[in-house]
């Protein structure tokens, strides 16, 4: 089955606003062997709109739209679309019912623009759209269907889960198609490499089963999908598969769920009762940032200290002068004396330090731009690393996050 | 003048990589008031990029192509184009050269597929790349203009500033054609009142002006952009532009050059010899990790506390158990502790303080999830605010960060 994804939006033409509902698209339609033909970006332009549509139902089977859907007179692709479709525009009951409840949950008024929402056209058959007043349009061509979804990326995300994909499936396969994913999250291995090893298991997956690489830098998210009618038969062949790609890659593997790094060092430490904390130099609070990012990390992560400044690694964390003199700021000791400093200061069982040049200037003789010490602590032990990342200050500093968010899961037990 | 850009990469197309190239493009030729008619994203694929090309070309001046110029066998853009534009693939001494140049600055051994870059179509121009390997391809069709570039977004970037715009400028201008940024800095107003307070300057202004509103979540970048052949009285237009409309906003504008709020905060602690720390509850050290993103941030950043647990606010920075018993600690008093304790502590001039519910969980009575309360430190002076944003977790938290940089900005004389 092929695709086309056509994004409508004046707002991504002038670089405003970037374009990521295709690439999601793709994402969540790749594992049903679907390809994308093409992504287009056009401005709300009546032209542009209908000559896109015309020429992407020329080519493929699916066109699914997003965008030019808002209240207001900008957004045209409602009209561009009942023009090109036939039909003429008539307030639907049922639409403007579905728009009254999103209104109300939402606790914002009705106004003029938004009941015009419920104004649709007789050519498609609506979608309701469960959390934005935009309605959802499916319009039929020649055997092809174009799908046309609001460009607000959680609108339409949720809106494709919820009843879009289903409704694709049944529509091009059968009532009993269902779809099912695996994720392992792999680590210690380059994407190159682990392709190499998994090669010939690639090479005897059953056809409707699929494998995606989805590196994601020091780590890979590696997703088996697969699809079918019979789903007795496909929790069969997922099974099988999921093993067989166990088995030969079971070092490597941290994770057999979609999850975070941040979220797997967080299911470890509330499984084993433990709490957390970080000592973070050229990180710069980058850790405790992720971390904190999950809702409910007040559970095991206690806090942080960002030692920019030396003294604050000697005041704060006693880090001993004397140790900084030995070895320099960025040096294993050092980052041994802050996971220490930290964990105390903080009361936690563990925790993660990071000492580092981050760059551009900076470095020291031996030490380049790019050099990193990583402790991490689990209880009384204690294991120090020194990385060398390539690249921009943004990459060091992210590169050094994940290591020591990998170093830390590695070592609770 | 309308342009097209067409990025080609099978990776984009299962959503490995998202397309930026498309955006960065648009926000770089905005400024002469040139139009992007469309963005397409194609496969690495022979017939998709020929017909994309043939397309685009019968509809605009100018086509911009990115991606599909690796020295793999994936790669095909540079056959592609040369099987459109005629002629045949030769070895070229000067783009051999450079090749070799780039090579040896990056210490990376020349194979035979860099030594294919050298290879171009006898129909184009080479444009020579400084920054990798794959040469920039200049065609022209009946008085139209398509640039071939590569994907990586720093290299496509570096060139379209260094050599690609100027030369399109020269082409389709002369030779003293020239372009003029002023940027401003605006907060305290949302994007349509400014739109509302500008109608009237916007309408008068000259042709060659162009205002762009660039929205950050909190605060604007408004961008005067305007182009010319006459550079002197381009200069006098861009003056007289200015002053009139910083005169309009004066109260809104923090900073006139085009810089992020950590840096408008970095250049002003510098300016006055302060220095800074920060204590985050609910912003988990983003604060701290936005400030160290800028190189020489150790200048004036000595460090920050998280202080996730209420044991490490009261512990650490000191906070009252009585303060936080009477007030909650979701509050203004315990922020202006917190605020307090951690300029002591890190012995800084200057600080931040971030206390709050980012959600999705927890709240309190009269305190819903958003709700976040922050302090702000300039020597004896210490304010403090209560907010509530809207939105998702990560929306709290990033909206609370800018805020809490822009009071602190605010704060400083």
């Amino acid at each position: 089955m092929k695709y086309s994804v056509i994004v409508i939006g004046d707002e991504l033409l002038i670089g405003q606003v970037t374009d990521t509902n295709s690439g999601w698209i793709a994402r969540h339609l790749s594992p049903f062997g679907w390809e994308a033909s093409n992504f287009i970006v056009i401005s709300d332009d009546r032209d542009e709109i209908i000559s896109s549509v015309n020429d992407a139902l020329a080519k493929v089977d699916i066109v699914l739209v997003t965008g030019g859907l808002g209240p207001t007179k900008d957004d045209i692709t409602k009209s561009a679309l009942c023009e090109y479709f036939g039909g003429e525009m008539v307030y639907d009951e049922e639409t403007a019912s579905n728009v009254l409840d999103v209104v109300n949950k939402r606790h914002i008024k009705m106004n003029e623009y938004t009941r015009l929402q419920a104004m649709v056209p007789t050519s498609c058959k609506v979608v309701q759209n469960r959390v934005g007043t935009a309605p959802i349009m499916w319009f039929e061509k020649d055997g092809k269907v174009l799908v046309s979804m609001p460009g607000v990326p959680h609108e339409m995300q949720t809106m494709m889960q919820m009843s879009v994909i289903p409704l694709l499936l049944k529509h091009f396969y059968s009532d009993n198609y269902c779809i099912t994913h695996k994720t392992f999250i792999v680590r210690g291995i380059i994407e190159s490499e682990l392709a190499m090893r998994l090669d010939e298991f690639e090479k005897h997956l059953p056809t409707n089963l699929h494998l995606a690489y989805l590196p994601q830098g020091g780590w890979i998210r590696l997703r088996l999908s697969g699809h079918g009618t019979d789903n007795a038969e496909l929790d069969r062949q997922m099974s099988t598969a999921s093993n067989d790609l166990r088995s030969q890659i079971a070092e490597y593997i941290i994770c057999d769920e979609d999850k975070t790094l941040q979220e797997i060092l967080g299911d470890k430490l509330l499984k084993s009762g433990l709490t957390f904390s970080t000592a973070e130099s050229c990180t710069g609070g980058n850790i405790a940032h992720l971390i904190t990012s999950i809702s409910g990390s007040s559970r095991y992560f206690t806090g942080a200290v960002v030692c920019y400044d030396t003294m604050v690694k000697v005041n704060q964390l006693r880090v001993p002068q004397d140790i900084i003199n030995e070895y320099t700021v960025v040096s294993k000791p050092v980052a041994e004396y802050m996971v220490q400093g930290v964990s105390k200061l903080m009361c936690t069982d563990c925790a993660i330090a990071t000492t580092g040049y981050a760059g551009p200037g900076g470095g020291a003789p031996g030490k380049p731009v790019g050099t990193v010490c990583i402790a991490v602590k689990c209880k009384d032990k204690v294991i120090s690393y020194e990385r060398h990342f390539p690249g921009t200050r943004d990459r060091v500093i992210s590169r050094a996050t994940t290591e020591a968010i990998l170093f830390l899961i590695d070592i609770i037990d």
